[in-house]
């Protein structure tokens, strides 16, 4: 680990790490459930001690990490697969297309990085509980975290929540309380939560070193494709905080000296969860209205963090689109189709992305493209039924199986 | 990759790599559908070349490979963590407990091991088809790889398949063959199938680069333990080929010179579905009568690889075992509960092993034991259900929310 300040993203106000625990004590007094977080905190590191003594023959990315590392090995999260997807490529016209996939984290999504360096948080302030709403993976996530660490999870989720997720938090032991309302409902409930009952509070964003988590999924795309910055990185969005943490890898490892520039950063939305997709296109910031989507990970009204993600898409030169449900699952199973990952609908939105005619305009067929896949199709495999058929069972006999089989 | 022959594990004859594709040749005539495989052939290699070429400093595993890893880079499978587990090791009074969670490989399942050598071999063979049968795991990890690779998947697998494996193969594009009957009825099809209309296949055991795949699982145990044999594996048995694959990691690295012994191999069956226990015990072969068990990736009546089974553990001083369902399902609530690793049923069978009195007794509790998870939860998300309760949804009130949550 690496010693650090936050930040306020919002005022630049600098905070020692123990005077502050969520948002920045000014700009959040502005907050109230039911609109954006304002004044999220930022970790800052001394990039120039950095830049002094990481060596790039033997990276150790540590130094990258506001949290000791002693509280990790007993949940291995991160350190997920990236490799080159030759074969969708090509049906894309793409030939540099390459899938980082975090759906093979311990508990199926990108969330366990979050939840891993909060619950290190909440060992080293002697918090027993840890509380977070969630659409599902990050509760999923925190669960599991907790288990591994004997902390407690205090889970607020939808009621819609999917079963996958919900019983996964059980086997794992969280308390769980299903909330009659939206994920905004779940998240507003859980701050009440740690207010009048205590623990340590996951939300994403409003615990700053969930950004830090999710930062290492960018800082290991940067060293597992040997040091260089991808010319894109496609990442879905849901509260922003993903594509936020992918920033801050990047920014940080600017900041030390390692790279020049960002990769463009593409959000992708679900068509009808479109808030932050809607502010970085207007500049005006309004909930969306109805989100329905069945990415049930990226559907959320009222987003945690539409600022940090505007300015990851801005100031990275990239851009947002949004895709519907209809090509999210398409994507879906082109994407198990052509490179056996099997993605939930909210990661397979970022290869939706790439179906549009959007972004075959603005991403240069020759550029290396990294789709970001944050959770695993098991999760929630009602999903892509609407497009398959279960066949009917033949008899256990050679001569009674179909000729129309496949002969070759 | 290191060159090498075929060797019959019952004649000891020896064939090229291009002489032979299944079975002995000779040991392989006395076999036929509904027994275990006769004349498994296992890799040999030239091993003091091998100790002479690998260098402990700077590890190669790739000397230990039989195939080209130009095969790998599209299907990154393997590689998977390998953590500590003092939660549950405090539980169980074990102080060093570890798990090897191959549930993360990108289908699920260790099966990805042996599906990634296979398909590697198909393409070298210029192969376009890949057949086998499989009770889920297998058949949806060739699924997977087939879609990377660019290969046909055609899949037997019996129709009470769980949904969520069956959904994955579907959705990565296979060709799949329910079939009214059980996994020895899958097998037999497949069989029939490479005979009468081609493809390479394979299943389990069946291709001897099943083994190999499989043993890089023991060859990444060895490494990740910082190149030391632990005191014991316990190994969920079903065909027996998984413990065959451990064992074979094992008795290279011995043949190398690179390690003294063998770690003790623990077989578990689940009770109903104990033929290779039964034949490890008594040295008579039987078929199990009934395999009923919830373990599905365990359930089997003939499994195909009882000899290099029985030989792995009685070899390496290990022993066999035998688990209720219902301490297969205690079991996955204790390991999800103490390290948050959602194990599938039959992948919590290693767990379950360890609350026998048997195992207290045959395991020094100081000992370094491995528990190898061989398939995750997400892929059968009702087997835990019975012992689980998904609470009640609550308004989205803090005021009404029950008194009796946890409060610290």
């Amino acid at each position: 680990m690496t010693e650090f300040q936050y930040r306020c993203s919002r005022c630049g106000r600098t905070y020692g790490r123990d005077e502050v625990r969520y948002l920045c004590p000014e700009c959040g007094r502005d907050y109230a459930p039911g609109m954006p977080l304002i004044g999220v905190l930022e970790v800052e590191f001394d990039y120039r001690d950095i830049a002094r003594r990481f060596d790039r023959s033997r990276p150790d990315w540590d130094l990258f990490s506001p949290v000791e590392w002693e509280y990790f090995p007993v949940y291995p999260a991160g350190n997920t697969p990236f490799a080159p997807a030759p074969r969708l490529g090509e049906r894309l016209g793409r030939p540099r297309l390459w899938i980082k996939n975090d759906g093979l984290n311990p508990s199926g999504s990108l969330k366990d990085r979050a939840s891993l360096l909060v619950v290190a948080e909440a060992a080293r302030l002697n918090e027993t509980k840890v509380v977070c709403a969630s659409t599902g993976n990050a509760a999923s996530s925190l669960a599991a975290v907790c288990a591994a660490a004997g902390r407690r999870a205090v889970i607020f989720v939808p009621q819609s929540a999917p079963r996958a997720k919900l019983i996964q938090m059980l086997i794992c032991g969280a308390r769980v309380i299903p909330v009659r309302g939206s994920y905004d409902d779940a998240f507003r409930l859980s701050l009440e939560y740690t207010q009048l009952r205590g623990g340590l509070n996951r939300n994403t964003a409003y615990h700053p070193l969930t950004i830090e988590g999710k930062k290492t999924a960018g800082l290991e795309i940067f060293a597992q494709n040997g040091l260089r910055v991808p010319d894109a990185i496609l990442v879905p969005v849901g509260d922003g905080v993903i594509i936020s943490g992918i920033y801050k890898a990047f920014h940080d490892l600017r900041a030390a000296g390692l790279c020049e520039h960002l990769p463009r950063l593409v959000a992708v939305q679900a068509e009808t969860s479109a808030a932050i997709h809607d502010y970085i296109v207007s500049g005006i910031f309004r909930p969306a209205v109805s989100p329905t989507t069945i990415a049930d990970s990226i559907s959320v009204s009222v987003p945690s963090n539409p600022d940090l993600a505007r300015r990851a898409v801005l100031e990275s030169g990239g851009f947002s689109l949004t895709v519907s449900d209809e090509r999210i699952l398409e994507a879906q199973a082109l994407l198990a189709g052509r490179t056996g990952v099997f993605a939930e609908p909210a990661a397979a939105a970022a290869a939706a992305a790439l179906l549009s005619d959007e972004a075959r305009q603005r991403l240069d067929p020759d550029w290396q493209v990294v789709l970001l896949v944050t959770g695993h199709g098991l999760k929630d495999i009602e999903a892509p039924l609407s497009r398959l058929r279960i066949p009917e069972a033949v008899p256990a006999d050679f001569a009674a199986l179909p000729e129309d089989m496949p002969e070759n």
